[in-house]
């Protein structure tokens, strides 16, 4: 593990220098994770240490973390080292493992062009995850991560602060419930403290539950929504990739399309959703806001 | 202002080059801040870069930001230079300034030291604040802010979660309300998701309030408590510097003593308070955890 010093200059200008390991901090429209470049895969990051590298008083705080190995260096993505040089070994906030994040592989991405890892190649970026090999590409609406299109289920309810909300059930890997506001709610005044109570015989393992409103037009966008989340295990977030592609996918059939272009205006940003045949295109803004070297407890 | 990047080898090992201002991050139990060193005070910070700095997602993340300054480059410390070489420009995590915050001037002066400004002096170290200058000292308790003496009050009361608490106001500059829990309840279960609600003709700017309750002993303390803190404005917070400050003067008001020493746990860790004639020494954890550069929007 390579230990760094910010700072050769110490006692001369105030730059403090840390033992410790670099690490960045980005965020994609609020989602924001710490990134740390580990490129031989040679760290030995334990729970605990993911855990406390995201608290956000005693670490530098993170929905989540963003470890960037080669994927020859890591048992979970060797196979895939022929199709995408880079995996983005992604853990929770609590030191679990995940499979994919669609707001972090924008953000990897984006840590990979700036810190000179990798240059834009011709055709899409293309970054392994434990769900399989992920294009990115940079467009109009940002950087954006293709991923699996959503599939939508029936129809279910949420309970939330006393009231019971009519929804539908999207799968985008991990399961949904996407509930329609009546009569154009502003989302803004929903109460979304307390977690909302599923079936949980439609949902044996939770949800996220995203809640939506018609929003003014976007140019170049089908459908413009807004919507507010509750991440199960997590409580209210400010962005949610997943999320967006299930309203957006939910908006769409709401008008009898398969596919088409959704502007999802999240508390964290807009994010824009592209759905087609072959993949749900989750674009917005993906930036790096800091970096440094961090003690590794 | 100086642009400074963290890398120099960009490409080669993954570590990202940022163009901003050199930052770090350090906590003390659990109250967290951004520091900036600028020594010649230079940088023209202003109340939506600090806030943006200490927006938890997409900035830093902090519950306030420390500038570093020369206390003769500032010209509200100028007057301390002969006193203080470094004056703690305090701002809070809303981009107002602030004249003095407890825990922030122990991680200050940790600064100063593990950068390199300052070697310890033979005596304390003196940290120019806008509440005028403050020694600090290392410990057995860690490092040890000397502040001004609180000031018991009357008795007064809170409500809070649908319960009216009976406490004493104590002025440490800013305003508090202890409230000693009854039959040793623990603050643990308190619902203080919503702000207690206090009389207005004693607290007409509000107030800190904490809920109080008795502790194990801890070796070299006349009186161990457990606290959790309310901050106006703020919210619950895992750490408050003056706000350990008031409880342990009220506790040793209750058994009849002026001065002592307590240990006072709060949700961040232990915080050791020493009520003297002279001064209050608030002391306990300070760490740098992280330095590098941060974009300055």
């Amino acid at each position: 593990m390579g230990q760094h010093s910010v700072a050769e200059g110490k006692g001369t200008d105030g730059v403090i220098g840390i033992d410790g390991v670099p690490f960045a901090k980005g965020h994609g429209a609020g989602n924001d994770f710490v990134i740390l470049p580990d490129p031989d895969g040679a760290l030995p990051l334990t729970a605990a240490q993911v855990a406390a590298l995201c608290d956000r008083r005693r670490g530098i705080g993170g929905d989540g973390l963003l470890r960037v190995v080669r994927s020859a260096k890591h048992p979970d993505a060797v196979a895939m080292a022929g199709e995408a040089e880079w995996f983005m070994d992604y853990w929770n906030a609590d030191g679990t493992q995940a499979e994919m994040c669609g707001n972090g592989v924008r953000v990897f991405a984006r840590y990979l062009i700036e810190s000179g890892l990798v240059g834009w190649p011709s055709g899409d970026l293309r970054v392994a995850t434990r769900s399989g090999v992920v294009p990115v590409r940079d467009d109009a609406a940002g950087l954006a991560a293709g991923l699996a299109p959503p599939r939508l289920g029936g129809p279910a309810t949420a309970a939330v602060a006393g009231r019971e909300l009519d929804g539908v059930a999207v799968d985008c890997g991990n399961p949904h419930l996407v509930c329609a506001l009546p009569d154009a709610e502003d989302p803004a005044v929903l109460d979304l403290t307390a977690a909302p109570t599923l079936d949980p015989e439609t949902f044996p393992t939770g949800a996220n539950v995203e809640f939506v409103a018609a929003a003014e037009p976007v140019d170049g966008a089908d459908l413009s929504v807004r919507m507010r989340v509750h991440e199960r295990g997590v409580g209210e977030t400010l962005s949610c990739g997943s999320g967006a592609c299930a309203v957006a996918a939910a908006a769409l059939a709401d008008t009898g399309r398969d596919t088409g272009v959704v502007a999802v205006h999240v508390p964290g940003g807009r994010l824009t959703v592209t759905v087609a045949d072959e993949a749900c295109w989750l674009a917005g803004p993906a930036v790096i806001v800091a970096a440094g070297v961090v003690h590794l407890g």
